[in-house]
Protein backbone atom coordinates (compact mmCIF):
# COMPACT_ATOMS: atom_id res chain seq x y z
CA UNK A 1 0.00 0.00 0.00
CA UNK A 2 2.69 2.20 0.87
CA UNK A 3 4.62 1.57 -2.15
CA UNK A 4 8.27 3.02 -1.10
CA UNK A 5 7.94 2.31 2.51
CA UNK A 6 9.85 -1.04 3.88
CA UNK A 7 7.97 -4.07 5.05
CA UNK A 8 8.18 -3.22 8.53
CA UNK A 9 5.65 0.31 7.92
CA UNK A 10 3.29 -2.49 5.67
CA UNK A 11 3.43 -4.80 8.07
CA UNK A 12 2.35 -1.74 11.13
CA UNK A 13 -0.20 -0.38 8.31
CA UNK A 14 -1.90 -3.83 8.05
CA UNK A 15 -2.19 -4.79 11.85
CA UNK A 16 -3.50 -1.06 12.54
CA UNK A 17 -6.32 -1.53 10.02
CA UNK A 18 -7.60 -3.99 12.02
CA UNK A 19 -8.46 -2.09 14.90
CA UNK A 20 -12.22 -1.36 14.81
CA UNK A 21 -12.91 2.04 14.22
CA UNK A 22 -9.64 2.82 11.74
CA UNK A 23 -10.05 1.66 7.64
CA UNK A 24 -6.85 0.96 5.08
CA UNK A 25 -6.34 5.11 4.95
CA UNK A 26 -6.71 5.89 8.53
CA UNK A 27 -4.36 2.82 9.76
CA UNK A 28 -1.87 4.81 7.02
CA UNK A 29 -2.79 8.05 8.90
CA UNK A 30 -2.18 6.70 12.36
CA UNK A 31 1.08 4.89 11.14
CA UNK A 32 2.52 8.24 10.10
CA UNK A 33 1.16 9.79 13.12
CA UNK A 34 2.96 7.48 15.30
CA UNK A 35 6.21 7.64 13.53
CA UNK A 36 5.69 11.39 13.86
CA UNK A 37 5.46 11.02 17.81
CA UNK A 38 7.85 8.48 17.96
CA UNK A 39 8.85 8.63 21.47
CA UNK A 40 5.76 10.71 23.19
CA UNK A 41 3.24 7.71 21.69
CA UNK A 42 4.51 4.62 19.43
CA UNK A 43 6.91 4.00 22.02
CA UNK A 44 4.53 3.88 24.66
CA UNK A 45 2.12 2.42 23.34
CA UNK A 46 3.93 -0.52 22.25
CA UNK A 47 4.72 -1.11 25.26
CA UNK A 48 1.70 -0.76 26.92
CA UNK A 49 0.21 -3.49 24.34
CA UNK A 50 3.15 -5.95 25.07
CA UNK A 51 2.35 -5.29 29.16
CA UNK A 52 -1.30 -5.98 28.40
CA UNK A 53 -0.51 -8.59 26.49
CA UNK A 54 1.47 -10.19 29.01
CA UNK A 55 -0.96 -9.36 32.04
CA UNK A 56 -4.47 -9.25 31.02
CA UNK A 57 -6.40 -12.66 31.06
CA UNK A 58 -10.13 -12.98 31.33
CA UNK A 59 -11.11 -13.49 35.03
CA UNK A 60 -11.85 -17.39 35.66
CA UNK A 61 -15.34 -16.59 38.04
CA UNK A 62 -16.85 -13.79 35.41
CA UNK A 63 -15.16 -13.47 32.27
CA UNK A 64 -14.01 -10.01 33.16
CA UNK A 65 -10.34 -8.46 31.73
CA UNK A 66 -7.99 -7.89 34.63
CA UNK A 67 -4.95 -8.05 35.55
CA UNK A 68 -5.50 -10.31 39.03
CA UNK A 69 -7.81 -13.62 38.82
CA UNK A 70 -10.30 -13.22 40.23
CA UNK A 71 -10.76 -9.83 39.45
CA UNK A 72 -10.83 -6.26 40.72
CA UNK A 73 -14.82 -6.72 40.89
CA UNK A 74 -15.41 -10.56 42.05
CA UNK A 75 -12.55 -10.06 44.72
CA UNK A 76 -14.17 -6.56 46.24
CA UNK A 77 -15.83 -7.70 49.92
CA UNK A 78 -17.58 -4.30 49.38
CA UNK A 79 -19.73 -6.01 46.52
CA UNK A 80 -22.60 -8.27 47.16
CA UNK A 81 -22.84 -11.32 46.08
CA UNK A 82 -26.78 -12.51 46.05
CA UNK A 83 -27.15 -10.02 42.70
CA UNK A 84 -25.83 -11.06 39.74
CA UNK A 85 -25.60 -8.71 36.29
CA UNK A 86 -25.44 -10.56 33.56
CA UNK A 87 -23.72 -8.61 30.38
CA UNK A 88 -22.78 -9.26 26.65
CA UNK A 89 -18.97 -7.94 26.62
CA UNK A 90 -16.66 -6.76 29.04
CA UNK A 91 -17.24 -3.48 27.55
CA UNK A 92 -20.54 -3.26 28.66
CA UNK A 93 -19.36 -4.13 32.81
CA UNK A 94 -17.53 -0.97 31.68
CA UNK A 95 -20.36 0.92 30.40
CA UNK A 96 -22.72 -0.35 33.78
CA UNK A 97 -19.49 0.91 36.33
CA UNK A 98 -19.20 4.08 34.85
CA UNK A 99 -22.93 5.04 35.17
CA UNK A 100 -22.56 3.00 38.67
CA UNK A 101 -25.75 1.23 38.68
CA UNK A 102 -24.78 -1.52 40.34
CA UNK A 103 -22.88 -2.68 43.20
CA UNK A 104 -23.26 -6.43 42.74
CA UNK A 105 -21.00 -8.99 41.02
CA UNK A 106 -20.74 -9.73 36.82
CA UNK A 107 -21.42 -12.04 34.83
CA UNK A 108 -19.59 -12.00 31.33
CA UNK A 109 -21.61 -13.97 28.74
CA UNK A 110 -18.84 -13.19 25.58
CA UNK A 111 -21.53 -12.56 23.07
CA UNK A 112 -25.10 -13.31 22.50
CA UNK A 113 -26.94 -16.61 20.79
CA UNK A 114 -26.88 -16.20 17.27
CA UNK A 115 -27.73 -18.78 14.63
CA UNK A 116 -26.55 -16.44 12.03
CA UNK A 117 -23.18 -16.15 12.94
CA UNK A 118 -23.29 -19.34 14.06
CA UNK A 119 -22.93 -18.90 17.87
CA UNK A 120 -24.45 -21.32 19.89
CA UNK A 121 -24.51 -21.86 23.73
CA UNK A 122 -21.44 -23.82 23.78
CA UNK A 123 -19.78 -20.38 22.61
CA UNK A 124 -20.63 -18.57 25.66
CA UNK A 125 -19.93 -18.88 29.32
CA UNK A 126 -23.95 -20.03 29.82
CA UNK A 127 -23.00 -23.27 31.99
CA UNK A 128 -20.80 -21.26 34.03
CA UNK A 129 -23.22 -18.77 34.87
CA UNK A 130 -26.23 -21.66 35.11
CA UNK A 131 -23.81 -22.87 38.15
CA UNK A 132 -23.01 -19.33 39.76
CA UNK A 133 -27.00 -18.78 39.99
CA UNK A 134 -27.85 -21.65 41.38
CA UNK A 135 -24.88 -21.93 44.19
CA UNK A 136 -27.52 -20.69 46.34
CA UNK A 137 -25.92 -17.70 47.46
CA UNK A 138 -27.66 -15.39 44.34
CA UNK A 139 -31.41 -14.27 45.14
CA UNK A 140 -31.61 -12.29 41.70
CA UNK A 141 -29.98 -12.37 38.12
CA UNK A 142 -30.55 -9.08 36.09
CA UNK A 143 -30.56 -9.72 32.36
CA UNK A 144 -28.32 -6.24 31.06
CA UNK A 145 -28.10 -7.39 27.54
CA UNK A 146 -29.03 -5.65 24.63
CA UNK A 147 -32.32 -4.45 23.45
CA UNK A 148 -31.77 -6.07 19.73
CA UNK A 149 -33.47 -9.62 18.91
CA UNK A 150 -30.05 -11.58 19.48
CA UNK A 151 -29.71 -10.01 22.49
CA UNK A 152 -32.83 -10.98 23.87
CA UNK A 153 -33.40 -14.17 21.97
CA UNK A 154 -30.16 -14.89 24.30
CA UNK A 155 -32.33 -13.48 27.47
CA UNK A 156 -34.72 -15.68 26.42
CA UNK A 157 -32.72 -18.83 26.88
CA UNK A 158 -31.35 -17.42 30.25
CA UNK A 159 -34.65 -17.23 32.13
CA UNK A 160 -36.00 -20.40 30.44
CA UNK A 161 -32.49 -22.45 31.93
CA UNK A 162 -32.45 -20.66 35.26
CA UNK A 163 -36.29 -21.22 35.86
CA UNK A 164 -35.92 -24.95 37.91
CA UNK A 165 -33.48 -22.58 40.14
CA UNK A 166 -35.67 -20.50 41.80
CA UNK A 167 -33.80 -17.20 41.54
CA UNK A 168 -35.50 -14.07 40.75
CA UNK A 169 -34.74 -13.15 36.64
CA UNK A 170 -35.20 -9.25 36.01
CA UNK A 171 -34.28 -7.44 32.87
CA UNK A 172 -33.20 -3.41 32.22
CA UNK A 173 -36.65 -1.32 32.03
CA UNK A 174 -37.37 -0.22 28.73
CA UNK A 175 -38.33 3.76 28.10
CA UNK A 176 -37.72 7.28 27.28
CA UNK A 177 -33.68 7.75 27.67
CA UNK A 178 -32.53 10.67 29.66
CA UNK A 179 -32.33 13.75 26.88
CA UNK A 180 -34.36 11.35 24.56
CA UNK A 181 -36.49 13.67 22.22
CA UNK A 182 -39.81 11.84 21.59
CA UNK A 183 -40.25 12.76 17.92
CA UNK A 184 -36.74 11.29 17.39
CA UNK A 185 -37.55 7.78 19.13
CA UNK A 186 -38.56 4.37 17.48
CA UNK A 187 -42.29 3.35 17.70
CA UNK A 188 -40.97 0.11 19.97
CA UNK A 189 -39.23 2.16 22.47
CA UNK A 190 -42.23 4.92 22.59
CA UNK A 191 -44.76 2.22 22.68
CA UNK A 192 -42.91 0.40 26.01
CA UNK A 193 -42.35 3.78 27.67
CA UNK A 194 -46.70 4.22 27.38
CA UNK A 195 -46.36 0.90 28.64
CA UNK A 196 -44.28 1.17 31.29
CA UNK A 197 -45.81 4.43 32.56
CA UNK A 198 -45.35 5.79 36.01
CA UNK A 199 -46.84 7.96 38.60
CA UNK A 200 -45.12 11.18 38.30
CA UNK B 1 -12.65 5.84 32.13
CA UNK B 2 -13.24 1.99 32.71
CA UNK B 3 -13.67 2.23 36.10
CA UNK B 4 -13.04 -1.55 37.14
CA UNK B 5 -10.27 -2.13 34.94
CA UNK B 6 -6.60 -2.04 36.17
CA UNK B 7 -4.27 1.32 35.32
CA UNK B 8 -2.57 -1.04 32.66
CA UNK B 9 -5.95 -1.05 30.66
CA UNK B 10 -6.29 2.34 31.40
CA UNK B 11 -3.29 3.38 30.17
CA UNK B 12 -3.59 1.37 26.78
CA UNK B 13 -7.13 3.61 26.09
CA UNK B 14 -5.29 6.78 27.00
CA UNK B 15 -2.68 6.03 24.16
CA UNK B 16 -5.14 4.45 21.52
CA UNK B 17 -7.53 7.82 22.28
CA UNK B 18 -4.38 9.69 21.23
CA UNK B 19 -4.10 8.51 17.38
CA UNK B 20 -5.75 10.06 14.49
CA UNK B 21 -9.57 8.60 13.75
CA UNK B 22 -9.50 6.91 17.21
CA UNK B 23 -11.47 9.02 20.19
CA UNK B 24 -12.13 7.71 24.24
CA UNK B 25 -15.14 5.81 23.18
CA UNK B 26 -13.41 4.00 20.23
CA UNK B 27 -10.01 3.42 22.28
CA UNK B 28 -12.05 1.45 24.56
CA UNK B 29 -13.72 -0.57 21.54
CA UNK B 30 -10.20 -0.86 20.40
CA UNK B 31 -8.55 -1.70 23.42
CA UNK B 32 -11.18 -4.72 23.88
CA UNK B 33 -10.62 -5.80 20.36
CA UNK B 34 -6.98 -5.88 21.18
CA UNK B 35 -7.30 -8.22 24.44
CA UNK B 36 -9.79 -10.36 22.91
CA UNK B 37 -7.27 -11.13 20.08
CA UNK B 38 -4.43 -10.98 22.03
CA UNK B 39 -2.79 -13.43 20.11
CA UNK B 40 -3.54 -12.44 16.90
CA UNK B 41 -3.31 -8.70 16.89
CA UNK B 42 -1.77 -7.53 20.33
CA UNK B 43 1.31 -9.43 19.94
CA UNK B 44 1.97 -8.52 16.64
CA UNK B 45 1.18 -5.20 16.61
CA UNK B 46 2.93 -4.25 19.72
CA UNK B 47 5.95 -6.18 18.21
CA UNK B 48 5.38 -4.24 14.65
CA UNK B 49 5.43 -0.72 16.88
CA UNK B 50 8.27 -1.28 18.73
CA UNK B 51 10.50 -2.78 16.04
CA UNK B 52 9.04 0.37 13.76
CA UNK B 53 10.07 2.70 16.46
CA UNK B 54 13.66 1.46 16.41
CA UNK B 55 14.49 0.75 13.17
CA UNK B 56 12.49 3.34 10.89
CA UNK B 57 14.35 7.20 10.90
CA UNK B 58 13.54 10.22 8.51
CA UNK B 59 15.87 9.67 5.45
CA UNK B 60 18.76 12.43 5.66
CA UNK B 61 18.88 13.38 2.13
CA UNK B 62 14.96 13.47 1.43
CA UNK B 63 13.06 13.35 4.44
CA UNK B 64 10.88 10.28 3.63
CA UNK B 65 10.47 7.80 6.66
CA UNK B 66 12.63 3.98 6.15
CA UNK B 67 14.46 1.51 7.46
CA UNK B 68 17.82 2.53 5.68
CA UNK B 69 19.39 6.09 5.09
CA UNK B 70 19.66 6.84 2.68
CA UNK B 71 16.04 6.08 2.19
CA UNK B 72 14.74 3.40 -0.52
CA UNK B 73 13.89 6.28 -3.25
CA UNK B 74 17.13 8.17 -3.10
CA UNK B 75 19.41 4.67 -3.91
CA UNK B 76 17.20 4.10 -6.52
CA UNK B 77 19.24 3.76 -9.20
CA UNK B 78 16.35 3.85 -11.92
CA UNK B 79 15.49 7.22 -10.52
CA UNK B 80 16.44 10.43 -12.25
CA UNK B 81 18.18 12.40 -10.15
CA UNK B 82 16.99 15.93 -12.49
CA UNK B 83 13.37 16.36 -11.16
CA UNK B 84 12.55 17.11 -7.51
CA UNK B 85 9.01 16.46 -6.80
CA UNK B 86 8.31 18.50 -3.46
CA UNK B 87 6.04 17.29 -0.64
CA UNK B 88 4.36 18.56 2.16
CA UNK B 89 4.39 14.99 4.42
CA UNK B 90 5.22 11.66 4.07
CA UNK B 91 1.74 10.40 3.50
CA UNK B 92 1.78 12.43 0.28
CA UNK B 93 4.95 10.85 -0.98
CA UNK B 94 2.87 7.34 -0.45
CA UNK B 95 0.20 8.56 -2.17
CA UNK B 96 2.06 10.13 -5.23
CA UNK B 97 3.89 6.58 -5.07
CA UNK B 98 0.53 4.64 -5.25
CA UNK B 99 -0.32 6.99 -8.47
CA UNK B 100 2.44 5.66 -9.77
CA UNK B 101 2.85 9.21 -11.68
CA UNK B 102 6.52 10.09 -11.14
CA UNK B 103 9.90 8.54 -10.84
CA UNK B 104 12.08 11.01 -9.96
CA UNK B 105 13.31 12.03 -6.20
CA UNK B 106 11.34 13.73 -3.68
CA UNK B 107 11.33 16.12 -0.80
CA UNK B 108 9.57 15.95 1.77
CA UNK B 109 8.81 19.46 3.57
CA UNK B 110 7.69 18.02 6.79
CA UNK B 111 4.66 20.59 6.44
CA UNK B 112 3.61 23.79 5.46
CA UNK B 113 4.15 27.72 6.30
CA UNK B 114 1.67 28.75 8.50
CA UNK B 115 1.64 32.43 10.30
CA UNK B 116 -1.48 30.55 12.46
CA UNK B 117 0.33 27.68 13.93
CA UNK B 118 3.54 29.39 14.14
CA UNK B 119 5.19 27.60 11.37
CA UNK B 120 7.78 29.33 9.92
CA UNK B 121 10.66 28.53 7.27
CA UNK B 122 13.05 27.15 9.98
CA UNK B 123 10.37 24.58 11.03
CA UNK B 124 10.35 22.94 7.48
CA UNK B 125 12.98 20.97 5.07
CA UNK B 126 13.67 24.34 3.21
CA UNK B 127 17.33 25.30 3.50
CA UNK B 128 18.17 21.92 2.33
CA UNK B 129 15.65 22.10 -0.53
CA UNK B 130 16.98 25.36 -1.99
CA UNK B 131 20.71 23.29 -1.36
CA UNK B 132 19.35 20.26 -3.60
CA UNK B 133 18.04 22.26 -6.07
CA UNK B 134 20.62 24.55 -6.76
CA UNK B 135 23.67 21.24 -6.86
CA UNK B 136 23.50 21.55 -10.66
CA UNK B 137 21.81 18.12 -11.49
CA UNK B 138 18.21 19.31 -11.08
CA UNK B 139 16.91 20.76 -13.78
CA UNK B 140 12.74 20.91 -12.18
CA UNK B 141 11.06 20.92 -9.06
CA UNK B 142 7.91 19.80 -9.42
CA UNK B 143 5.79 21.63 -6.10
CA UNK B 144 3.15 18.92 -5.70
CA UNK B 145 1.89 20.99 -2.71
CA UNK B 146 -1.69 20.96 -1.28
CA UNK B 147 -3.98 23.24 -2.86
CA UNK B 148 -4.94 24.81 0.27
CA UNK B 149 -4.69 28.66 1.25
CA UNK B 150 -0.91 27.18 3.30
CA UNK B 151 -0.03 25.33 0.68
CA UNK B 152 0.13 27.49 -2.09
CA UNK B 153 1.83 30.37 0.22
CA UNK B 154 4.64 27.74 0.76
CA UNK B 155 4.54 27.34 -3.16
CA UNK B 156 5.20 31.11 -3.72
CA UNK B 157 7.94 31.06 -0.94
CA UNK B 158 10.04 28.00 -2.45
CA UNK B 159 9.36 29.61 -6.05
CA UNK B 160 10.48 33.02 -4.69
CA UNK B 161 13.81 31.54 -3.15
CA UNK B 162 14.41 29.26 -6.18
CA UNK B 163 14.34 32.12 -8.65
CA UNK B 164 18.12 32.37 -8.68
CA UNK B 165 18.71 29.31 -9.35
CA UNK B 166 17.35 28.79 -12.49
CA UNK B 167 15.83 25.92 -12.58
CA UNK B 168 12.69 25.15 -14.04
CA UNK B 169 9.57 25.43 -11.26
CA UNK B 170 6.28 23.84 -12.18
CA UNK B 171 3.10 22.82 -9.96
CA UNK B 172 0.44 20.07 -10.18
CA UNK B 173 -2.41 20.80 -12.70
CA UNK B 174 -5.82 21.80 -11.70
CA UNK B 175 -9.06 20.78 -13.50
CA UNK B 176 -11.83 18.31 -13.02
CA UNK B 177 -10.61 15.46 -10.84
CA UNK B 178 -11.38 11.88 -12.32
CA UNK B 179 -14.87 10.53 -11.77
CA UNK B 180 -15.41 14.25 -10.77
CA UNK B 181 -19.21 15.45 -11.58
CA UNK B 182 -19.05 19.39 -12.53
CA UNK B 183 -22.66 20.29 -10.39
CA UNK B 184 -20.37 19.11 -6.92
CA UNK B 185 -17.37 20.73 -7.91
CA UNK B 186 -16.37 23.95 -6.09
CA UNK B 187 -16.08 27.34 -8.33
CA UNK B 188 -12.33 27.82 -8.11
CA UNK B 189 -11.65 24.17 -9.14
CA UNK B 190 -14.88 24.63 -12.04
CA UNK B 191 -13.17 27.91 -13.42
CA UNK B 192 -9.50 26.85 -12.79
CA UNK B 193 -10.68 23.61 -15.48
CA UNK B 194 -12.17 26.25 -17.61
CA UNK B 195 -8.49 28.63 -17.83
CA UNK B 196 -6.48 25.78 -18.64
CA UNK B 197 -8.72 23.42 -21.22
CA UNK B 198 -6.94 22.06 -24.29
CA UNK B 199 -8.18 20.36 -27.27
CA UNK B 200 -10.29 17.16 -26.99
Amino acid sequence: MAGTAGPEIERLIQLLAKLPGLGPRSARRAALHLMKKREALMEPLAAAMAEAAEKIRPCSICGNLDVSDPCTVCRDPKRGDSVLCVVETVGDLWALERAGAFAGKYHVLGGVLSALDGVGPDDLNLASLIERAGNGSVSEVILALNATVDGQTTAHVIADRLAHTGVSITSLARGVPVGGELDYLDDGTLAAAFRSRRPA
